[in-house]
């Protein structure tokens, strides 16, 4: 299955018909997985080999204002810088576009605005394709419903189909080959406590995609044959520990979920490791800050940097321990 | 099964036998795994779950001095200092000497003299016991063959029955619940051109025994299910790499199943690693330099030491990336 016929299913009469505003803005958030997506059972229309589940980090994200520019090609803004449209990242959002457009018109000047890192494990693709994606349904008046929104955003980049929404979302794996039943389901329990901290150790784009490292892992590993089943497992702990309002079973389940989605990447050949000294060096300290009784865990994804869990409570202790910190409440409202 | 009547069955008539000397003397050399031991069948027999395979590196060991001393106690001197009867060392060395004697006599001295860091990943035990179980079958004039002698340097320490040999070491895992058929057995090829080089990042003993770490994962990790199968396939590929002469098939075969149980360790629970940041760098400098088309892989056991692979016309090479390295041919004749 094309991109292009999903895109049709969903939007029916409404492809490929004329813009309907000449300007539209859309923000949508980072998120970060508590259980992981990794592993495609479709590389065109990004399908995973199973679910996954992940809070949004609301006031951090992307901005991305889109506007019809009567030029003969695309312009795309990242935080002021024009980027070139031979980089792999124009490549990408250029044919996303082009799947809402006529032969490559109307043309777009995109100003993308993020307040985290690009590139670099947080969620940058996700938060941007899903944010171009809303701005999109204004910009041509489709008034899609968010379910439909989260499948689009979906083919942009898989993980952008959970930051259509705010809070805790899963996304379902999905049985069809149209992948009309794979897309991020809010689920709505609040926890205000609930803290994440990132700690940005660099802010070099990764060499290695998770999109290739994903790939690899699948092809490679001899462990990854163990990973929807721990999958499966996380999941329905996670949903039992949200319930519970447990918060060491939710950190534990999320770090032990990180740290096997690593497992099968260091297993893969040739191995993948995004860790870098200071990641190393932040995981012992969460162990050790753990040995001595603080409620804390950590999550990684495909690159260096690491995200704390931890509780309103001890914000102060983990000032103290990671200076360097940025701490967000996925729930204070903004 | 309980190693006492092990024991019994290997020595016969000759279990607790008196001493037929007063002192003996012997050497083991360390050996490091290609396809490691990870997961124990049986834990007072150290019995595996699956073979291993490993090299030894001749000049690199123990020597064991064992002498009937007439006290009340075992003395026991590693590296010339006199060690504390309630270590864990001391208690493990006492008991496995207690298995070859009645009612704890005779006592005996022990001087243990390593060339290399105690507890830090580089089976120390290992080469520990082995030399210890070679000075007990001249001092007790047993006379045994090597593969008796190397079921019981497994009772002391699992990969302890690898360090009776020279070279390239098979461990077959065997089937029967006494052990009988789970001990080392020599690999007569050669490889001289093979070399290893040591990168002691760390001389710190390691604070989660490779016995404990093992223990963890094979109860916690939900990817050691997939473990065993890796090991058939590399012990495969390796042997057919040693009968081809082929560095890259055997240097890519050893660095991927370390990694894959360093993977292992990682996803059980709490996690385990054994890297530290020099650790990482270390690895991050192999995967430079292999991408640049030198033929180098590492290994790594339960430590934060590197143990590089490579070729004898690399060695000005390797010296100019990793100063410290201590460059060791297992197949030099000494």
């Amino acid at each position: 299955v094309k991109k292009s016929e999903v895109v049709r299913l969903i939007l029916k009469e409404r492809w490929r018909a004329a813009p309907y505003h000449l300007q539209a803005n859309a923000y949508a958030p980072i998120n970060i997985a508590l259980c992981k997506y990794w592993g495609k059972r479709d590389q065109e229309l990004n399908l995973p080999l199973t679910s996954s589940f992940s809070i949004s980090l609301n006031n951090h994200g992307a901005t991305t204002e889109l506007k019809i520019n009567g030029k003969e090609n695309d312009e795309i803004f990242v935080n002021d810088i024009l980027i070139s449209e031979d980089s792999v990242f124009s490549k990408r959002l250029i044919d996303f576009l082009d799947l809402f457009r006529h032969d490559h018109f109307p043309r777009f000047t995109m100003i993308i605005k993020t307040n985290i890192p690009i590139a670099a494990g947080l969620a940058s693709s996700a938060c941007g394709f899903a944010a171009m994606t809303l701005a999109l349904d204004k910009l041509f008046n489709w008034q899609l419903p968010k379910d439909k929104l989260s499948i689009l955003a979906r083919l942009g980049s898989g993980s952008a189909c959970r930051s259509i929404w705010d809070g805790f979302v899963e996304w379902q794996v999905g049985v069809s080959a149209d992948g009309m039943d794979s897309y991020g389901i809010a689920i709505p329990n609040k926890w205000p406590d609930l803290c994440v901290g990132l700690l940005i150790m660099s802010l070099q784009e990764k060499n290695l995609s998770s999109r290739e490292a994903m790939q690899r892992t699948v092809m490679t590993s001899p462990l990854y044959q163990a990973w929807p089943n721990k999958v499966t497992h996380d999941l329905f702990i996670l949903k039992q520990a949200i319930c519970d309002n447990d918060f060491n079973s939710l950190g534990k389940t999320a770090e032990s979920n990180a740290t096997t989605m690593h497992a099968t990447m260091l297993s893969a050949w040739p191995p993948v490791s995004y860790a870098i000294p200071e990641t190393l060096h932040a995981m012992h300290t969460v162990w050790k800050l753990r040995d001595q009784g603080l409620a804390i865990y950590f999550t990684q994804d495909a690159g260096p940097n690491i995200k704390l869990l931890f509780q309103k409570n001890d914000i102060q202790n983990v000032r103290e321990h990671f200076a360097a910190v940025d701490i967000v409440e996925p729930f204070l409202e903004i």
